[in-house]
Formats: structure tokens, C-alpha cells, sequence
């Protein structure tokens, strides 16, 4: 056997260990009781040992290298490049730094957990001050390993390729732009864009009927995949088996329901990956600003079009039995696109989110240069919303404490949020031009012309091409801000 | 660290790999959209071949030996022995043998799936055949790594220690009662105990309410397991994670409940497995018999009572929101009590289930040894049911076509059924000498007393002792078929 074809056997087993537990990770979320957490700590242990093991058995090296010298071409010699980068990340971190990570991160998590709803800054200070040491560490490890600067290291992770000097950039840009953009848009959404509450009962069981409805509308497969209930919404599973999962609020159900629609994205991009490299780091999602491109393709451009509004209003109100005057279109489609200024990056509206992004990707990297010690953090955080989102946090759990990245480690992950924002517009303009029956396709719920594009042009591509050149292949220019900036100014000062 | 530490290591590993490829199996069964199956597949073939690698390292051979060295004693000691069975049983087999094992029976459970409904016994044969050649291997190998008779050598994988020998013992004085006994008490029923089919609806949703009222009032404990719905009914997960399933028919609330009761003995066994030996070999249920033993306590034995009925009535009444005299007290008790020849194991009663049992028995070592062609099994299978439980099933499907065991490779399985059934009847004699409130309790709905004796004599000593001196311990006499059939005549002719 090649040695190729080694690492295929060899990529395709390790890609089996971490399916199995992914679909683990899920089922603590959505089905496990409490008790269990113990027991199945354990299992996720020993399954991302093993995977671990054979992802850093010194084997590969020598195969990787052998099979450099097997003349590969297309999808083959991407396969055998992202082989190489998924063994030099595992490979960056010592044993000892991974396992102590664990542990930090772990500890620091659960101090989290029960530290922000009591505002309690110290605890949570003390327990993030080693895993900050630590991933400093690691970002110094694969810096080293990769050849990057060590916040480029960590950023790699996430969206492969990806530099802070290409971040600075556009959010360089960006940042320039949105602080006044949002006075603006405000300013004429007071004048122009008001809204009254919509009134009626949305009670779980329609806006569970009202999702599946939409999901099977956009073209979900229930066959490969399923939704279910968790704390906190995300997409997960593998591949051929996607377990995307919601939370409902009887008296908000627009959370839920784009919630719904965001998580949808995802799995349409897992379960539109090419079948025939299922296993093999080619045949992975490119990353994850690719990945929120594609929730937000769905969250934030698609399903907030004047279309797709005139295609959802009668099905939402016949799911839940609701009329009046609040549920005309017009106040329909101001409630669903409010721009407003506040604390906390999930609950925002898309003109903010940046704002919220841009301020931790300055944040974090002034922590793991050291610019920023952790006892500065929430002075530091508190002076950049005001300046930039334009409130002070009133309190720190809704401050500095609100996200889980930073306590578990994830340093590098928010500007991919941001990214994914830029590349959804882009990738809807291009759209626009090269399926222009879609505004008549989706006035009637019919998604499959919508779809069949991404399909082609982004899910079908998997990682056979970097970041940029998959935006650029797919919209025929680099990734450029100009485009998310007009979609902003299309779409809030209209 | 020393020899035996690290094989404490090694095996808790191995333990955590086995238990998530259990919960995915449960996922299978329950959550798993259909399309997902081949993905599945491959996820726990991985975990299969990793727990393989890891328990056929030819380094444990040599950790065994030196850990014998180190003067261990109590439950280490057994945990020693145990930690070799299982290596000798898991390298009994070369790795071709196994591989070609699990394609052959993946296949003909798959052939036999879409061949019992349409009594296609030429293509189950042709499937078949394939997988006798290799479970025949498979037997002599371990017969050879084991020092046992080839059929011994299957059985000791289900129930450690027993040997046909012995098993013709138990089944050699059963067989010569049942038939005759059998007659007997259809002849008794006929004439003292007929009964009205019960009248009234008993839904899916009310039967799901009555089965987890009973699992609570039995000790289940919810934070630890849970119960869903599936096609076969089984209990899966693992200990401190029980997942349960049954399966409902609206015009058949007694299957389900007693199914649900039966699952609910097999949990509690897991669930009250000694925690500090989770993971370890010693700390395993001890076999399928002890196993079945458990939950045909609560099925067969305490759950048929006067005692647990007096209890049991006014709830499935309240429950169901039923009255009328079938549901009368001595109507209900018939109803649940009724002895009837007919061609299904799993649909048999009390009585008839070990002459099932038993014909598959001496039918299955035939097969091993040669003497009984696969052509000649139908003819073979007709008669033994004529002679035994007096009729011959209608069609091949509901005969020797009706079990998923032989499909799957799994010869020896089947005593431990009526070795299981025979060990319930003498524990719960025993039980009812050393907890004399068992009676009173039970009418109450109070279990603490009878899973305290069950916890302290069967769960809690795990495999720490053999199957014959669990049971010599517990009951104060090894087992004894005669204790089993006064259980019948007590319960069938009075």
C-alpha cells in the first residue's frame, strides 16, 4: 500500500474516533442526565487520547514525507497538504502543555459557570490567569511549529491561512466605518423604522412545528440529521448524521426561530460536503469563518430579505394562529431587523456584532502579548464599549465574564465570526447576480436554485482550495469589505 | 507505577472506549436518523478495532505476569483474574478471524432481517453457512486458549465458569418435568383460571406515564439513566448512565410494562454495580445469567406476586382511567399469569420459555459439532417443537428463522436465559426467609428493602466471585433446579 494511502486509512480511522465523539458531545447536551457528566468526561477523554495518539505517532512524518514523493495531483495533493497541517497543529503541542491545557481550561470553564452570574471578577481572574499562561504558551509551540507570528498560530486553528495583519485590515476598515454607521442607522430607525411588539401567544410546541417547517422548506434532510433541545444552540454531529439543537422562549420566538435558521446554515454546509472524501481533512469544512458564512447566509442575509419575509409571514402567523396589525409586513420586518446598542455579543443585532467582535480580537491579542494584564481587563473592556458600542456594561457578568471562548482557551476563535459576517454578504451579492430567479424562488419557499449554488461553490469544495481563494473562486474577487458595508447601509438606511 | 497499576490504567481505557461505543448503540436504536447508518458503522468499528489494539497489546501479556508477582489479595486479586479472562477470551482469536466474524455476521443478520418475514430459509442458509464455518473456528481456537470444550469455550464468553456439563445437569432434570408440567397447568388453567381479556384503552402516552411511575417506585434513579423508545427493546449505556428502551402497542399495555420491568432489573443491576470498581473487570455485572437473573426477578418473580398485583392494580387503573370487573383483582393476576404453547420465544411465558430455550440448545451444539447439518435444521427444529412444547410453528419465520442470536454469531448465548430464570427463583426464595417485610413492603410499593438484599448479595459483589459461589453466598446452596419448579407448581397449579 502507498504510503498515501497509509495516511487515508490511517485520517479516515481518526475522523471515525472524533465522529464518535462528537455525536457523545451532543447527546451530554440534548440527552444525558446530569449524573453521567463524570462517567462521560471519561469516555471523551479516553477518545480524544486515542485520537491524539494516532494523530502524533512519529509514523506519519515519515509517511507524509514519502508520499510528497507518490505524484499526487487535485483533490489527492490537497488531501496531502491538509494531512500535513492537521499533524504539525497536534503535533506543535508537547504532551504535558496539552494535558495541563485540559486541566486549566476545564477548572477555569466551571469557575466560570458559577463566577458570572455573581459578577464575581476575582475568582473568575484567578482561574483564567493559568490558562492565559497557557495558551501563551502554545501559541509560542506552534508559532514555532508553523513558522507564525504566535496570534497567526493560534488563528490558523480556526480559519486556516487567515493572518492578523489580513484581520487588522478589514477590521481596520470596518472599525472606521460602523461607530458612525450605527449613530446613523439609529438615528433613522428612530425617524423612520418603528415598531410595535407583535402580539400573541408563540408557545413552544408551534415554534417547534414552525422550525421543522422552515428547516424542511430550506431543504434540510431529516433522514441524515435531526433537531432537538439544548441550553445553548449549536450544530454538531458529523457529517451524514448533523444534530443541530435550539432553545425556545414562548414570549420570543424569533430567537428561537433564527436561531433555528443560523444552525441550519451549518448543517446544510456538514451535510453538503463532498460524501466521497468524508474522513479526510480535505473533505473537511474550510474553517470557521466559512462556516459562519454559511449560518449567517441564512441568519442575517437570506432569511431577513423583503422576500423571504413575504414567504415566511403567512406561514409563521397560520403556525401560530396570530393576526392584527402587528403582524403586517411592514412591522413584521421592523421587529426582525432592530439595531440597537448593547452589552451582550450574542443577543446582537448585525450592525453591532462587529463592533463586539473587533473589541475582543484587540483585547485578547494585548493579553497573550501581555500588553493587557488580566486585572485591567475589565477597565479595559468597559473604556473600549463605550468608545466603540457606545454602553458601558452594567455589570461585569455582562461585561469582560460574558463568553465562554476565553476560559476555555479558545484564543483566535471571534474575528472568524466577523469574517463569516463579510464573506455571507459577499457570497449573497454574488448570488444575487448568478441566480437572479432567486428573489421569485424564495417568495414562494422554494430554496433548491439558492442551494444548488452553494452546493457547487462552497460545500461541494470542502478544503480543496484556501479561504481566500474559495471566496474568490466563488464570487470572482478577494474577500472585500466595501460589500458588507453597503449591505449594511442597503438594508439600515433604507 | 507497578504492573498491575498500570493495567488498572490500561483497562479503565479500554472501559471508557467500550462504554461510548455503548452509547452509540443506544443512539442507534433510538435517535439515529436511518441515513446515518453507514456513518455509524464506521465510528464504532473504530472504537471496535482501538478496544481491540489495546486489549491484544502483547505488553499486557507480560504486565499480567509480573502483576501476579505482587502479592495482591481481595478484590485486586480478582480483578487480576479477571483482567486475564478477559485478555485470554480477547486474544483467543487472530485478527483475520475476527475481522472475517464481523463482516460475515454483519451480512447475515442483514440477510436475515429482509429473509424471516418472506420465510426465506434458502438465502438465510446460504448467509448462514458463511458464519457456522467461522463461529466453528472461532470455537476451536478458543478452545485451544481456554483449555476448553469447543461449545465450552463460546459459553464461558456469556456466562464465565459454566460448562455444558453442567448445563446438561440443570437441563436434563428440567426438560424431564416441563412437558408433563405443562400439560398439567393449561389443564389446571383450563379448568380453575379462565379469564377476560381486560376492556378499556390503555394509550401509548398513559402507558409511558405507568411504566416510569413504576421504575420510580422501584429505585430507578432518573439522574443516572434514562428510558426511550425502540424497535427491540433492550438496556444499554453503561453503569451510572443506564439507557432503557422499551417499545409500545396501544392495545397491549402488559407487554410493554413488563418489558419496562424486565429492562428495569437489568438497570438496576448496572446501576448498582460497586462505583469504585467502574471501568475495571472485576467491577462488571458477572455474566448474562446473573444478569438475566435480575431482570426476570422483577419480571417473573416479585412483579408476578399477590403482593406487588395488590399494589400494582390501583395504580394501572388510576393510570389508565379504567374500571369494570375484567379489571377486577383475580381477572387482572389470570390475565398476567396465562401459560400458552405457541412457536416465539419472546412472546412465551414463564413455562414454555425454557423448553424454547433448551430445544435451542441442544440444536446449537449440534450445529458446532458437525452433527447437524444446516439443511436438516428446519425438519430438526419442527420436531424438537412438536416433542417439546407440543406445536409446530406455522411458518420457517416464526421457527428457526426467529432469532437474531445465531445470525449474529452468537452461539452459547442462549441458556443463560433459563440458568438466569432459575437463578431469580432461588433468590427471590431466599429473599423472602431474610427480608420477611418483603410482603408487607411490596403491597405498599416500597422496594428499599428488596434492592438493599439484592444491592448487598448481588450488585455490590459484581465479578468479584464465580457465578456458582455468587449464588452459593447469596442463597446458602449452589443452584438447584428443584427451587425453580416448585416456583412453577406453586404458581401454576394452585
Amino acid at each position: 500500500m502507498s504510503a498515501y494511502r497509509q495516511l487515508v486509512d490511517r485520517f479516515n480511522q481518526i475522523s471515525a474516533i472524533r465522529g464518535a465523539s462528537s455525536m457523545l458531545s451532543w447527546d451530554a447536551e440534548t440527552m444525558m442526565p446530569d449524573g453521567a457528566a463524570g462517567v462521560r468526561g471519561e469516555q471523551l477523554a479516553a477518545l480524544a487520547g486515542v485520537a491524539h495518539e494516532k494523530i502524533t505517532d512519529a509514523a506519519l512524518s515519515d509517511m507524509i514525507e514519502q508520499a510528497k514523493g507518490e505524484a499526487l495531483d487535485g483533490w489527492d495533493a490537497a488531501n496531502l497538504k491538509e494531512m500535513e497541517r492537521s499533524f504539525h497543529h497536534a503535533n506543535a503541542l508537547p504532551n504535558d502543555l496539552v494535558s495541563a491545557l485540559t486541566k486549566a481550561t476545564s477548572h477555569c470553564t466551571h469557575v466560570w459557570q458559577a463566577a458570572r452570574p455573581k459578577d464575581d471578577f476575582e475568582s473568575f481572574a484567578k482561574a483564567f490567569e493559568p490558562v492565559l499562561k497557557l495558551v501563551r504558551e502554545a501559541s509560542v509551540a506552534k508559532s514555532e511549529a508553523l513558522g507564525l507570528e504566535p496570534y497567526d498560530a493560534m488563528l490558523d486553528e480556526y480559519d486556516p491561512g487567515m493572518s492578523s495583519a489580513q484581520v487588522d485590515e478589514y477590521f481596520g476598515s470596518l472599525q472606521a466605518f460602523l461607530p458612525d454607521f450605527l449613530s446613523e442607522a439609529l438615528e433613522h430607525q428612530a425617524n423612520n423604522r418603528q415598531f410595535k411588539p407583535l402580539e400573541g401567544d408563540t408557545p413552544t410546541a408551534a415554534q417547534e412545528k414552525l422550525g421543522r417547517k422552515f428547516m424542511t422548506a430550506l431543504g434540510f434532510d431529516f433522514n441524515h440529521g435531526r433537531i432537538d433541545v439544548s441550553a445553548h444552540p449549536f450544530c454538531g454531529g458529523v457529517p451524514g448524521d448533523v444534530r443541530l439543537t435550539t432553545r425556545y422562549n414562548d414570549d420570543a420566538f424569533s430567537q428561537s426561530l433564527y436561531g433555528v435558521l443560523h444552525e441550519t446554515g451549518h448543517a446544510m454546509y456538514e451535510l453538503g460536503l463532498p460524501e466521497k472524501w468524508r474522513g479526510q481533512p480535505v473533505g473537511q469544512a474550510r474553517g470557521m469563518s466559512m462556516h459562519e458564512s454559511q449560518s449567517l447566509f441564512l441568519d442575517m442575509q437570506l432569511c431577513r430579505t423583503d422576500e423571504f419575509f413575504a414567504y415566511a409571514l403567512p406561514v409563521v402567523r397560520d403556525t401560530f394562529g396570530v393576526s392584527g396589525d402587528t403582524w403586517e409586513s411592514e412591522n413584521f420586518k421592523r421587529s426582525l431587523l432592530e439595531v440597537e446598542r448593547g452589552f451582550i455579543r450574542v443577543d446582537a443585532d448585525e450592525v453591532t456584532y462587529p463592533l463586539h467582535v473587533m473589541l475582543r480580537y484587540r483585547l485578547e491579542k494585548a493579553l497573550l502579548s501581555g500588553d493587557l494584564q488580566i486585572n485591567d481587563l475589565e477597565a479595559a473592556w468597559n473604556d473600549e464599549m463605550k468608545k466603540s458600542v457606545g454602553v458601558v456594561p452594567d455589570r461585569v457578568g455582562n461585561g469582560c465574564m460574558q463568553d465562554i471562548h476565553w476560559p476555555s482557551g479558545a484564543v483566535g476563535y471571534f474575528p472568524t465570526y466577523t469574517i463569516g459576517a463579510m464573506i455571507a454578504a459577499q457570497l449573497f451579492d454574488t448570488l444575487k447576480t448568478q441566480v437572479p430567479s432567486w428573489a421569485e424562488d424564495v417568495q414562494k419557499g422554494e430554496f433548491g436554485a439558492v442551494f444548488a449554488w452553494l452546493r457547487e461553490n462552497v460545500h461541494q469544495k470542502a478544503s480543496l482550495h484556501s479561504t481566500p481563494e474559495l471566496i474568490t473562486q466563488a464570487t470572482g474577487k478577494p474577500l472585500d469589505v466595501e460589500i458588507f458595508k453597503n449591505h449594511l447601509r442597503d438594508r439600515y438606511l433604507s
